[in-house]
């Protein structure tokens, strides 16, 4: 026998659920290994579809060429030594040269360590940047690049739950990032649901009595987060709401941590960022909302950038205790420092080709195919769900996901139970297996009892796959009507 | 009042303690920025040595071209397209192109997320490169690439410590990630001296005395660390060491967690792997030491290599049950993946050009000059520290460090006191104050009770800073003698 034993080791990992990457993803990948490998003969598809996780690049999304030339200048600064075959030969444009330049001047080697807290030149551009979006000042000393806005979830609970009746507000659906971490530290996940039938926006009431219930049951709540615009649901968020979140969180002395990492990938409506919103409430009522306490993060693997992969981010801090920004400091500096590649396409991120400069044509053009490629194909997939029996899909209105609800007939729950699963992961499963299509089950992120859902990503080109879940959908009803 | 305080916020967080980038190193980057602005009129230096940390491209040590290029091509595909200009104007040889393309054919974008525990073909890679340097088999099933080995050891212990009373066999001194980590974690390190007399060695009685006594005390102890080439110390360990170490944890059942990070820096002796000893010991005595848990962790951000900023690095595991793995993709799939252009240069470590192709010479020629240049570094310093009144320093053995023992007067000890520091943090703070060199007082790692010590790295070039820390120490001593 092992010494370390599913029984013996941290319990708290064994109950924290992932569901985006769990039993769904990795049989996918299985798959797409067989068809690799060309022993997928027995399979009744040819391609695996990964619509379980917002991983653009995987897909379609092409990198934005400025990022990426400038990338490739930071990788091999020896390349600046030949500024002339650069130009010439490979079209790099002199804005390019210039940023790697300037990039490199701050950084060093991109292969060495930075702060603990980023380079401190990058901070500064990401304060501009704030500064430009908010029409308020920002700190760069507040400011904390981190590897992907998980890793920055990550130390902001970790510094925040203190015991196991800590409580943490966390929307009903959400990205399981939030539960998982939070069974990871032992703490309290005290859940709200979001309204569906108001476009999945907040709902102050719910909140509140979510909150009065968990005080009553002697959690000690101090913080409530938001994802805005919404994961998986897309919802973005009126100016109202945030504004009663606040005044909330206020009244009620709550740290509030804004995940805006689809801050632009927003299709109705217009993104206010918790910042801008409580600076202007600041100005509005002196003295009534200075105490706030507010972490926002923003990441570059959504959006038009799409870089997942370089694992780059940042949050800013308003209102916290400098003793707790020291903590936060200690605990980031353990793991030495977010890459350093990924805090420079943070840098290109929030600081991209100006009108007027070489690349800003192509950069703009870029953008724009990306973001209207994503609306496109949101309101294909929509379109087919509303074709579906059974199956109801509020209009696209950002982020990377649609969150259907499903009705399924009786016999699929008593065929899911059979199976020890539920209703959702059953249908999700049977999806994979007809089609080779991934998508993510309702209860991997929460959703309102009686209720059955799915995420699914509108990053796949292509109508093919959007017709294989519509035949599926009708077989599946077919067999279980 | 802020919701959040220093007294209500994890006090796990506020009792970790991380000295590597702590108040010295946090003083020498604000005199970094001073000397930038150049406001530093009033220093009595005019440069930072930041030789806190094994940092070996913030000083000199230059990437390894064939690295580099390759990482060029992976961050912008396009400049495949033109490959008579990669080859005529920018001198690419072929296999850095051949190399690119065929990353890319198996990672997709670089700014897409891979599998959890890293890419297939990446982790094929890891595991023919230990099958040739131990001359045993390797299943890329069990590789999970990291970001940086530190990121290894995080996953490792949150899936180990369970309970308060969790023991982890470390050596002191060591490299305070492992003290911080079981601090966050609220497990119990049980440290085990290593035998300074004897080239910093480990010694199994004290190791066995350290765990006797331990689990009188009810402690579970479970793994035993080794970081071999020692991180302060230098040491690397003898085969014999390393057989008495995995003898003792079959005997004990005890999982072993090798960090292997500096298995290319050795000066003295040769790297013995943990995972070869142990196959040779299971080869030698059958059945004896089937069971042994073994994790050995490796990264790009040691070595010739000296990769930190791109966080990229493995585990191995060997032995573990197969739901402990289960848990442990689990704990890294919340985090997504390893940095991707981190987890291609961990690719390019584990192999490097072959001899007989193109980038072949280059690669061996900036691989032997880092080596013989860390070399020349170490023995001048240590040259140096032998020179020093009061100062004992072994001969350098290899990693990046040395770790010299002071001996001060009682007055430094009286002032330290007054100014609520141990005496080797006075003596650093000094140092720093005087010279601009950061080093790292050996409390930050561990030292047997009496004694002093501090880690420098050995990776600044020139001669002057050695001139300095000499000269810093003569009037030290003149005036506190």
């Amino acid at each position: 026998m092992t010494r370390l034993t599913a029984d013996n080791i941290n319990q708290h990992v064994v109950a924290a659920k992932y569901a985006v990457r769990g039993e769904l993803a990795v049989k996918s990948e299985e798959y797409r290994a067989k068809i690799a490998a060309g022993t997928a003969d027995d399979l009744p598809f040819k391609q695996v579809i990964s619509a379980n996780i917002g991983n653009p690049q995987q897909l379609d999304q092409k990198p934005i060429t400025f990022f990426r030339q400038v990338a490739s200048l930071l990788e091999n600064p020896q390349l600046l030594e030949k500024e002339d075959a650069l130009i010439n030969a490979l079209g790099y444009k002199t804005d390019v040269i210039e940023r790697a330049k300037f990039l490199l001047s701050k950084v060093g080697s991109v292969g060495a360590y930075s702060a603990s807290t980023g380079v401190p030149a990058i901070r500064d551009s990401v304060a501009e940047f704030l500064e430009r979006r908010d029409g308020f000042p920002a700190d760069p000393s507040k400011i904390y690049l981190s590897a992907g806005a998980s890793s920055g979830v990550n130390t902001l609970l970790h510094v925040i739950c203190a015991a196991p009746n800590t409580g943490i507000l966390i929307p009903i659906p959400q990205y399981p990032l939030y539960t998982a971490t939070l069974a990871l530290l032992n703490a309290t996940c005290v859940p709200y649901l979001l309204d569906e039938a108001k476009n999945w926006g907040t709902d102050l009431k719910t909140i509140r009595s979510s909150y009065e219930k968990a005080k009553a049951d002697g959690i000690d709540v101090r913080c409530i987060v938001i994802i805005n615009p919404g994961n998986p649901t897309g919802a973005s968020l009126p100016e109202e709401d945030i504004r009663a979140v606040l005044d909330f969180a206020a009244q009620e002395n709550l740290v509030v941590m804004a995940d805006e990492v689809y801050q632009t990938n927003v299709f109705v409506g217009k993104f206010h960022s918790f910042k801008a919103v409580l600076r202007r409430m600041q100005q509005d009522s002196p003295g009534k909302y200075d105490a706030v306490e507010l972490a926002s993060l923003h990441s570059i693997s959504k959006g038009m950038s799409g870089e997942c992969g370089h694992r780059g981010g940042y949050f800013e801090l308003c209102g916290f205790d400098p003793e707790v920004e020291a903590n936060i400091y200690k605990f980031v500096s353990i793991m030495l420092c977010a890459p350093v590649i990924g805090q420079c396409l943070v840098e290109l991120m929030v600081n991209p080709p100006k009108e007027g400069s070489p690349s800003y044509e192509l950069y703009q053009k870029e953008y724009n195919g990306i973001f209207e490629g994503l609306r496109e194909r949101a309101n294909a997939l929509h379109k087919a769900f509303d074709q579906m029996e059974g199956v109801e899909c509020g209009a696209p209105q950002g982020s990377m996901y649609l969150f259907p609800t499903i009705n399924l007939p009786a016999k699929a729950f008593e065929a899911a139970v059979a199976e020890g699963r539920t209703a959702d992961e059953f249908y999700c499963m049977r999806l994979l297996e007809a089609t080779g299509i991934c998508v993510v089950p309702g209860s991997g992120f929460g959703q309102k009892e009686g209720t059955l859902h799915f995420r699914t990503t509108f990053l796949a080109p292509g109508t093919e796959w959007v017709g294989n879940i519509i035949k599926f959908h009708q077989e599946f009803l077919a067999k279980y009507q």
